[in-house]
């Protein structure tokens, strides 16, 4: 399917009908999905696909039981994890050596990620941070951020939404349909799921085939001109 | 060109060649990026294309004066407000009723969402806000936020990178390259935009055609089992 087609086409389904999406294809968009782009690509992001009936029951009723989740032949919830840089920075420092990348981008993965990842224990880090970017920011342009462990969540949890947003143009693409939802319980859904207290839960994406009255009507956006503006 | 191939060649692109990429080809995308989805439809997210050779200058030297800045046809800086609900909210309650839409969720456009996107100056409605979700949440399952103004502007920001990551793909399919930065200076690229302070900058979006050595090497990507979980 052309780009623009999956584009158009991909609209948040709150009903999906009966007919089981295939498991091959929702393999192939989270295939995809590991492609976007991301922070350093550090690749804090992580895609729980919750198949067992009994946990796929109580994952449902986290999503407070709505259409979306109830009538879905898939549930994939989405995380983010700030501190999941340590799962990917070695795998980084061999992949920039290897590909002969600038000196400074060597010495970036290999010393600096583990300090703009790290704010510490109750940010004890992050004062320095600030007055550091502050003090700086005077004289030159300057990076602000992260300061905070909740700036870094946020970094991770922006990546993830760059990831599934592929993830559901690409089940768009493969003839599916997908909601994204954000109507959950974060707590029920970490403690079903064993996540620890530094992971959130960016969303959970419902997948299947589009069923009867899947939208209430034709998609509405604000005009072009209300959101693009021209310096 | 196929969704797959669309996805499979985007790369960040950090060294463009001085051939400009069509100004109406960007409009073409910009287009397709606002058809993103986000959170309640609110569309809290804003593009501004700084096209005006000294503001552009102004904007590379915020982007650090990276060669993705320097070397770009194109520079879009995308921005997040989580108080932008109030430009969508009456168009939204008009379209909600026009398309006859359930009754629980004009009332969500009518009376929720000034409630949901709003904590309060200094945050003076997050703690009852709290106490509600913690206290019904014992009893049954319920959405646990956004409780603070940065909770909201998370969102906002979460919703906005899904448009980014349309409009990236967007290029690509054009046969355009593009490289999202989050290297810049926020303050130095607000007050060029003279944005509000609850206005956050999401990332600066270059755009323009891949130049020689435009990436280090091959992607790369943790292995799918490392990010993928199957329960």
């Amino acid at each position: 399917m052309d780009f623009e087609e999956v584009v158009r086409k991909r609209r948040s389904i709150r009903k999906f009908r009966d007919e089981i999406f295939p498991e091959d294809k929702v393999v192939k968009a989270l295939e995809l999905a590991i492609l976007a782009p991301n922070s350093s690509n550090v690749q804090t992001w992580d895609f729980h696909w919750v198949k067992a009936p009994e946990k796929k029951k109580k994952l449902v009723e986290a999503c407070l039981s709505q259409s979306a989740a109830r009538t879905a032949s898939h549930l994939i919830v989405v995380t983010a994890d700030g501190k999941a840089w340590r799962r990917s920075q070695k795998p980084l420092v061999n992949w920039v050596r290897a590909v002969n990348a600038p000196k400074i981008v060597i010495q970036y993965y290999e010393k600096l990620v583990p300090v703009t990842y790290n704010s510490g224990f109750l940010n004890i880090f992050a004062p320095l941070k600030w007055i550091t970017f502050f003090i700086t920011g005077l004289f030159r342009p300057i990076m602000r951020g992260p300061v905070t462990n909740r700036d870094i969540s946020e970094v991770a949890v922006k990546s993830a939404a760059l990831a599934c947003e592929n993830f559901v143009l690409a089940i768009t693409s493969l003839g599916g349909a997908t909601c994204m939802m954000e109507g959950f319980d974060e707590k029920r859904v970490k403690s079903l799921l064993n996540l620890n207290c530094s992971t959130r839960v960016v969303m959970v994406i419902s997948v299947g085939y589009e069923g009867e009255r899947g939208t209430w009507g034709p998609q509405f956006r604000l005009p072009f001109e209300q959101v693009v503006h021209i310096y």
